[in-house]
C-alpha cells in the first residue's frame, strides 16, 4: 500500500465528464490498495471568468479580495469531484486550504507555503476516504485566504506529498512527460524516463511549461519524487527525482529555447565604478527582470554593455536606458528583439569536459552566430538570431545524441 | 453613530454595475457616521449555475459537498463588493462564514446558526472598515462548511445584527416594503410602516415572499428591528418590530393568499382510536407537510377527514391515502387541486371581537363558499375555490379598512 498524491490541472477537470474520468482513475488506484490524496485546479476557463469579473469591478483589484475570489475556482472543482466519487460508491471528502490547513505567509497572489497540518487529511485517509484538496490556496496567520500564484496547484501537491511523506507525487497534465526538447519543433524529441530536480529547474525556467519552478524547488528540498504523466493515458511519464550516478553518464539531457527575450546594448560606456548600478537601478526599480548581462573588456576606458530583458519590457527598458546613457556619456543604445536563447542542460556536464566546445562547433557548423553566452554548472545558454532557433535546437539535439530515430517524421 | 447590518439579495448584486450601486449606498451610510456590516447573497443566477453543475455531476449530490459548492456563490459576491468599495477609496474587508466565525449545527443545506463570534467583525469595524459578510454560510463543529438553506442570507443578517447588538438590520430587496396584501391582485394595497414579528411570521408562512421565516423568528427572539426596503430607492420601507399598543388598534393588518395547496378528503372513516395515525403516518414519513386538518363530528361511528398538502405532493398523497383508506374500510377518497387559502392577519384580533364573523360575512356576501377554516390567535384562514382568490382578497382588504384609495387604479 502506497500513499499517493495526485494533481490534475484545469484542462483535466474542465467538464463534469472529465471530472468523472479523473474520478475513475483515482478510484482504480484506490481499489489497488493505495491511499489517495487528489489536488485539483480550477476547471479550465473558470479562472479567466473570475479574473474578468474582478477586472470589471476595478482595474486594480485589492490583492486580499482577489485571492478570496480566485480561491472559489478550486473550491468548485473539489466539491464536484467529491460528489462524483461518492456517486460512484466510494467515500470522499473535499478539504479547502483553511480546512487542511495549509499555512502560508501573507503575500496575496503569490503566497509561500510555510507548513501543512497532516492530521485532518490522515484522519480522513484512515477512514478509507479519498481525500481531495483544493490546490492553489492557503491560509495566512490572520486567517485570511491566500493563493500561491501561477502553477500553485503543483506546489500544493508537492508540499502535501512532502508533509504526508507520500511515496510519490503524480502530476497529471495534458502532455505525457518531459521531453528532451519541444517535440513541436524537433520531431525526434524523446520522452525522458528520469530527470533530476536540478535539470528540471533549468528546463522549467527556460521555457518548458510542464512543471512550475516552485513545485520543483519544493520537491528537491524535501526529496519528493514527482511523476509527470498524462491524464488521458495510463502510460508512464517522466520521474523527476534526485540526481543519480546514472544521470551523469549522459552528457546533455535536454535542449530548451526561449524566444521571449530582447537584447539591449549600450555602446562605449565610460568604465567607472558605479556606472553599472546607474544603468541597472532604474530598471530593477520598475520590476523588470534582467536575464543575461555581458560586459566586454574595457578599451580606452570605454566598454560595451549588453543584457537581455523580457520582450514585453523591451520598450520601457530602451526608454530608461537611453536616458541614463545620455547622462553618463555613453555613445549609443542599440536594441534587438529578433533574438532567441537556446540552452543545453544536463548534470552530465559536471563530469564531461568539452561540452561547450561541442555546442559552439555545432552551431558554427550551421553558420549560426553566437551573440551572447551564459553558463551555469549544468547549463550552457547561447543567444542567437531568432530565425535560427528551430535549426539550432535540432542540430544540438542531434549533436548530443538525443535523437530518437523512431520519432522522426 | 449607529451600527447597521444591511443585507442585499441576489438581484441587488446581480452584476458588477449593481454591486457598484450597492457599494455607493453603503459608503453613503458609512460617510454619515455609521458602522456598516453588509451581508450579501450570491449574484443572481449564480446559485442556479452551481446547482446545474451539481446535478450534472450526480442526481443525488452529497449534502456536505453541495454546501462546499454552493458557498462559493456568496464568496464571489463579497470579494467583488470589497474590491469595488476599495476602488472607490474606502477600506473594506470581506469575511466568509468560517472567518467570522458563524457557528452552526451540521445539518448540511439547512443548518441552524448556533452562535457568532463578534470579535473579528468588531476589530475590523474599529479600524473604520466596511465589513462585508458572506450570507447563507457557516461552519460546523468539525470545521465543515454548512449552508443555511433558502433565504439563509436574511438569517445571517439578522443573526449578525443580534450578535453585534446592531441598531437595525436593513433587508434590501426588490420590493419597497411589506404590503397589506399582494399589490398585483389588489391595487389598493398599502405599504405598512410597521408590522409586528408575529404578524410578519404569519405573512411569511402564508406566502408573502419578502422575508424568510427563520430570519423573522431570529429577529423576534433577539428583539432585532428589521427594516425591509428597496435596493433601488431611498424611501423608507417597513419596520418589523415587537408588538406595540398602537398595532392593536387596527383589527386586521394584512391579507394573504396561497394557491399552492390541494385538499384531500376521506369520506366515512370508521371513527376509532389510531385511525388518524394510520392515515397520516405514511404521509409524514415521506416528508410531506400537512397544513390544515379538519375532522367532522362522528355520525354512526363514521367521520369525514379533510386536510391540505402542497400541490406538488398531491398525487403522492392521493396514492398513499387511497391505500390506507381501503385498509381501514373508509368509503372513498376525494381530491381537489382547485383550492386557495385566504387569510387575515393582525395582532388586533386579540382585542377586537367579531373579526371572524366579519370575514365570513364578507365572503358570503360575494357568494364565496368556505370549505375549511383554521384559526390562530392572530390569524384566520379560509379555504375557498381557487377561482375566487382575487375577489376574496380584494373584498377582505376593503372590509377591514385597508384600502388605500390613492393606490386605486
Amino acid at each position: 500500500m502506497a500513499l499517493i498524491v495526485q494533481k490534475y490541472g484545469g484542462t483535466s477537470v474542465g467538464s463534469i465528464e472529465k471530472i468523472r474520468g479523473v474520478a475513475e482513475k483515482v478510484i482504480a488506484s484506490h481499489q489497488a490498495g493505495n491511499q489517495m490524496v487528489v489536488v485539483l485546479s480550477a476547471m479550465a476557463g473558470q479562472t479567466d471568468t473570475l479574473i474578468d469579473l474582478a477586472m470589471e469591478a476595478t482595474q486594480d483589484p485589492d490583492p486580499r479580495e482577489l485571492d478570496v475570489l480566485m480561491a472559489t475556482g478550486e473550491q468548485v472543482s473539489v466539491a464536484l469531484f467529491a460528489m462524483v466519487v461518492k456517486s460512484l460508491g466510494y467515500d470522499a471528502r473535499s478539504l479547502l486550504g483553511f480546512q487542511v490547513a495549509i499555512h502560508t505567509d501573507h503575500l496575496y497572489g503569490k503566497a509561500k507555503i510555510q507548513d501543512i497540518d497532516r492530521e485532518r487529511i490522515e484522519r480522513n485517509l484512515n477512514q478509507n476516504r479519498i481525500v481531495t484538496v483544493a490546490g492553489f490556496q492557503g491560509l495566512d496567520k490572520n486567517g485570511d485566504i491566500t493563493t500561491l500564484g501561477r502553477g500553485g496547484s503543483d506546489t500544493t501537491a508537492v508540499a502535501l506529498a512532502a508533509a504526508l511523506d507520500a511515496d510519490v507525487c503524480e502530476i497529471f497534465t495534458d502532455v505525457d512527460g518531459v521531453y528532451t526538447t519541444d517535440p513541436n519543433i524537433c520531431p525526434k524529441a524523446t520522452k525522458m524516463a528520469f530527470i533530476s530536480y536540478e535539470e528540471m529547474l533549468e528546463m522549467a525556467s527556460l521555457g518548458a511549461k510542464v512543471l512550475e519552478i516552485r513545485a520543483v524547488e519544493f520537491a528537491k528540498k524535501f526529496g519528493v519524487p514527482i511523476h509527470v504523466r498524462s491524464t488521458f493515458s495510463d502510460e508512464r511519464g517522466t520521474m523527476v527525482v534526485a540526481e543519480t550516478k546514472d544521470m551523469e553518464k549522459v552528457m546533455v539531457s535536454g535542449i530548451t529555447y526561449n524566444k521571449n527575450e530582447a537584447r539591449v546594448t549600450i555602446k562605449k560606456v565610460p568604465d567607472q565604478p558605479g556606472t553599472a548600478s546607474k544603468i541597472f537601478d532604474p530598471i530593477f526599480k520598475t520590476g523588470i527582470v534582467v536575464d543575461m548581462i555581458l560586459q566586454n573588456t574595457s578599451e580606452d576606458g570605454l566598454t560595451d554593455l549588453t543584457f537581455t530583458v523580457p520582450k514585453t519590457d523591451f520598450y520601457k527598458t530602451m526608454k530608461l536606458v537611453s536616458e541614463v546613457a545620455e547622462e553618463i556619456g555613453a555613445e549609443k543604445v542599440l536594441g534587438d528583439e529578433d533574438i532567441a536563447k537556446v540552452s543545453i542542460i544536463g548534470v552530465g556536464m559536471r563530469t564531461h569536459a568539452g561540452v561547450a566546445k561541442k555546442m559552439f562547433e555545432a552551431l558554427a557548423g550551421e553558420n549560426i552566430n553566437i551573440m551572447m553566452i551564459s553558463t551555469s554548472e549544468i547549463k550552457i545558454s547561447c543567444v542567437i538570431e531568432e530565425k535560427y532557433t528551430e535549426l539550432a535546437v535540432r542540430i544540438l539535439h542531434s549533436t548530443f545524441g538525443l535523437d530518437n530515430e523512431k520519432n522522426a517524421l
